[in-house]
């Protein structure tokens, strides 16, 4: 395994593209492989270590090479969250649509190495959780809007050939709505201004960043997965995105898992540090998964092994 | 994740232990962590990029700390096979007892820089495929016996906490006697010559290098796994290592899956280059392997996260 880590801009620390990538091997697949770029949650303040790493290790298991994307969020890569008691000064050089763009800039960057990381350029997913799903359903949206187009220099767009999304937020017009305790309705306060760059956004504006909303014949399949039980992010928001795809006729999977709180990441000890983490029903997510990628992703592996032709 | 190359011998390439380090976060259990060192096989020629790696991976994704030994093999790390239509001339300095040194060697340098790396030492598993079982087994059964003792420097030995064997050879009497191909009499021919530095071993030694014969009270709990149809190591080597250890009380699980062939390794696309080498019921074994490797090595995990503490 080879890994390296990437930082987007020369003047930021806190952007990076990390790649991990199989030891290539006479005894294994030639390849070029499928990928998965992971881009992890955080309510767009910051990119947790549960939904990065342990991600990749996954997938990297599966055979597929792995990038981690740690893109724009409001705390630059900080941990220390802010004072939700008082309104959030806006930081547009963190703010939407900056973070979309970066996985377009993440794509281009493994497209223009693919040879190099033995990666098929033709099979990326894109695989995202929370805030991290909202991005990656965002992108895979507007991959060949000029919003992207016009910032990321790769022709007519870089489209990802699936993705992923672990309880994603998907329409804000109806978070808006959505009854919340109060201190979920001050976090989300706060991840709005932290995202959008104004603590008053319009519905325009609102309508603009639900991917649900925004679902075309460009946008890829999905693999979606929630609990009915999420404290934090309502499964409606799953739900919305699944019937937006469905309206437009995209192939999908979802999986409503009945237990479990917000943010589980794998739902097993490799991504928890309390049992509150952990649910062995939601932890079969990345399982159904595995066999959904392989519709796509499978090798195409030879009949018999070279020793084998040699010897039988 | 840090991967760092050890190498066992200042004066040799061949004989490396290959560390895969977790990345250390506050959002993920705090260590220390369980290890795994896995031992491929290759018939004790060669050490299997098949089952090295991709290996490691899936325990990686399990939580664990990871680690790959290439022990000493007659190809010296070469890949090129000898020639079997010829005796092969014995090479002791690769041959029996110095693979299973190797491993008491890797678990010296697990254990002193247990800290540097987060490895808990009370928890490391041996798992091994094939040869690489065998000498699993073999270190499984002397570990605090003074071959191990007198070249490793650790006290009264090492002991792993829990052995995991894939189609392993354990009972070199029985293969002696087995009914073979000439193709698989001739590779065992050339493996013994590899493995025990003569062409003609007595009986008392093969007995000694047959670790179902040598099961104690001091063996570690195994988990086996093998196909009934193994072309190449019979089934039987897996059922009379289990008996071994029935007999001695010692905590197993065995799996024997009906199809497949010899090597399977993980039995999917991740170490595969042909379709022969995939079975999707014999892939099960690493998700069994991870339940009964939890009854030992499940984390302690906190009943809250630090966020619930303080929010909730």
């Amino acid at each position: 395994m080879n890994t390296e880590k990437i930082y987007l801009y020369d003047d930021r620390k806190d952007v990076t593209l990390t790649a991990y990538i199989l030891q290539d091997s006479p005894e294994l697949f030639k390849g070029p492989r499928p990928a998965v770029l992971i881009c992890p949650g955080g309510g767009y303040f910051s990119c947790s270590d549960r939904e990065a790493e342990p991600i990749a290790l996954k997938f990297l298991g599966m055979g597929y090479q792995a990038f981690v994307l740690r893109y724009s969020t409001y705390l630059s890569g900080g941990m220390v969250f802010p004072d939700l008691s008082k309104p959030l000064p806006p930081k547009p050089e963190t703010a939407y649509p900056k973070p979309m763009i970066e996985i377009g800039m993440a794509m281009k960057i493994i497209t223009d190495r693919a040879e190099e990381w033995k990666v098929e350029p033709s099979k990326i997913a894109l695989c995202g959780f929370s805030a991290g799903a909202h991005n990656a359903a965002m992108y895979s949206v507007y991959w060949n809007a000029p919003v992207i187009t016009g910032a990321v220099e790769a022709g007519d767009g870089l489209r990802p050939s699936a993705t992923i999304l672990g309880y994603t937020l998907s329409d804000y017009m109806l978070m808006k709505d959505a009854a919340m305790a109060p201190f979920d309705k001050a976090f989300f306060g706060a991840s709005n201004t932290a995202y959008l760059g104004t603590s008053e956004p319009s519905d325009d504006l609102l309508k603009e960043v639900s991917p649900a909303l925004q679902v075309s014949e460009n946008t890829p399949p999905m693999f979606l997965w929630a609990t009915s039980k999420d404290n934090l992010v309502p499964v409606q928001q799953s739900l919305v995105m699944a019937k937006g795809l469905a309206d437009h006729k995209i192939p999908f999977e979802l999986h409503v898992f009945e237990d479990g709180q917000h943010g589980l990441s794998l739902a097993t000890q490799a991504t928890s540090t309390a049992k509150t983490q952990v649910d062995k029903d939601a932890a079969q997510w990345i399982d159904l998964c595995e066999h959904w990628l392989a519709k796509r992703f499978s090798f195409e592996l030879d009949e018999r092994t070279e020793w084998e032709a040699q010897v039988i």
